[in-house]
């Protein structure tokens, strides 16, 4: 298996074709290097081998979704949508650069996440294609970022929707992509199950880590587990968890298990931490009983 | 051949599959239909008839262009980009609906324009996917973009480096991917250089058109024509209109010259009505010496 550091080297290697001999090249780079935790690259290839068939079109695959996953981010910060100055520790592209160039570095990754597609020799390449872009489209993760602009106050069914759209779509396609360039037996369902509950705990256990963030720093915003019946989400949490485990174990998924047990420690220290302030304002449920 | 009604129809039915069954489809639709000109999608069509070889795998191609073009016209309007309140006789989409729908809108039609080609079954898709991401991506169109933001005075150098990005680009794929769809033994370059010459001629004679419109309606804006040495320009647009006419005639493009004939004959009715307007402004060259 790669480290986190050889992923990134995969991905500045992918790139090179990609990237203009100017200025343009540096606003590109700021989002991409350093990257975040890798956490689709690396299900894509702790899949791959655990279905026994990790293959250079894995880390193609991997690369694209990783500069996929950047441009949601640059279009996601712009002061049309979420209004972020910041983005993992560092201003974000329209504060260092400006709008304009935010917006086509956006579209710009967006466009080089089809074409490293290209790359890809395998008879399921139009499958995949057909299926990144329904996933991540107008359909998909595109769709929960409009639901999630839309309104601000969210019912359980339409956090879930939006969590489903906008986080765990590109989760689902990281698995399914990956198992659609192996030739394994297994159901593409049970893949796209598991996909769907790693995005939603993902995505829950991610608002649970910005709250304790958010009391550490005295500044609370908006977040669901405040704001909503908070018992429910944690049971949601725990059944999306059960599917987790269950699949793992029962495919014999064990890289993949690595990876998501590497991210449920680190997550679970973060919410340890903040877990007795949160308590205060969380009535009626124990962060005890959730089962990291 | 198609008419441009059955191509918009083709469209229609090609989108549907990406289509999200809620408002932001409307979105959508609102910049796609009615389409423009179908500039493009005819030169795919009518380049591969002339090369013996149109196929369903074209349409595709042609349907997945004019979605990408209408992307970059959403984003060209936004307010951090060129900022235009009307396009094509109506509100631009971010005046219609608002800034982050007009965004998500421009990347779901970009997504979509690569989730067209996953109906492509063709040798060619890896290299036609390589090719779309080149001329659209950071090198190409996108690259166009931010130069023309970049500065508001040009050189005529950098005008052609732009109108080649920004127009070019996207027409020469039309051409390039509708011949990589056949088993053509011509060389590509010559097909590419086609382009090329098109993209120019198309550009600067939409920039004389507009120059047209504006002394009609007495708000005369920037435009290379005025600003810079026009007869240059001038030479600079009848030699890419003689590398058209060449190239149509060496190699029996009889449908393609179709396409351009009616083009430049509806171009040299818009530039001729305000001919002597123009005169006027632009000294020491007279538009008679323009060989449509």
């Amino acid at each position: 298996m790669k480290s986190s550091a050889e992923l990134q080297n995969l991905l500045n290697e992918h790139i090179k074709d990609f990237l203009p001999d100017n200025d343009f090249k540096d606003v590109l780079l700021y989002s991409l290097i350093p990257a975040g935790k890798l956490f689709r690259p690396k299900l894509v290839h702790a899949l791959a081998h655990d279905l026994g068939q990790l293959t250079q079109n894995h880390f193609y695959l991997a690369s694209s979704l990783e500069v996929h996953h950047t441009y949601t981010l640059i279009h996601d910060d712009l002061p049309a949508m979420d209004n972020d100055d910041y983005r993992r520790g560092k201003l974000s592209s329209h504060k260092k650069f400006n709008e304009f160039k935010a917006i086509l570095a956006g579209d710009a990754l967006l466009n080089i996440s089809f074409g490293l597609l290209s790359s890809i020799e395998h008879k399921s390449l139009n499958t995949l294609l057909k299926l990144y872009s329904e996933y991540t489209g107008a359909k998909g993760l595109i769709l929960g970022q409009v639901l999630d602009l839309e309104n601000s106050i969210h019912s359980i069914e339409s956090i879930l929707e939006i969590h489903t759209l906008k986080t765990a779509r590109l989760i689902q396609l990281a698995l399914e992509g990956s198992y659609l360039l192996t030739d394994s037996q297994i159901d593409q369902k049970i893949i796209s199950n598991l996909g769907l509950a790693i995005g939603i705990s993902f995505q829950l256990l991610d608002d649970l880590s910005e709250l304790t963030e958010d009391i550490n720093d005295h500044e609370l915003k908006i977040n669901p587990f405040i704001n909503l019946n908070s018992k429910s989400l944690f049971t949601i949490l725990n059944k999306n968890l059960d599917t987790i485990q269950q699949t793992l174990d029962e495919y014999n998924l064990n890289e993949s298990s690595k990876i998501m047990n590497e991210y449920f420690f680190k997550m679970s220290k973060i919410i340890q931490d903040g877990e007795k302030e949160i308590q205060k304002r969380i009535q009626g449920f124990l962060f005890s009983n959730l089962k990291l």
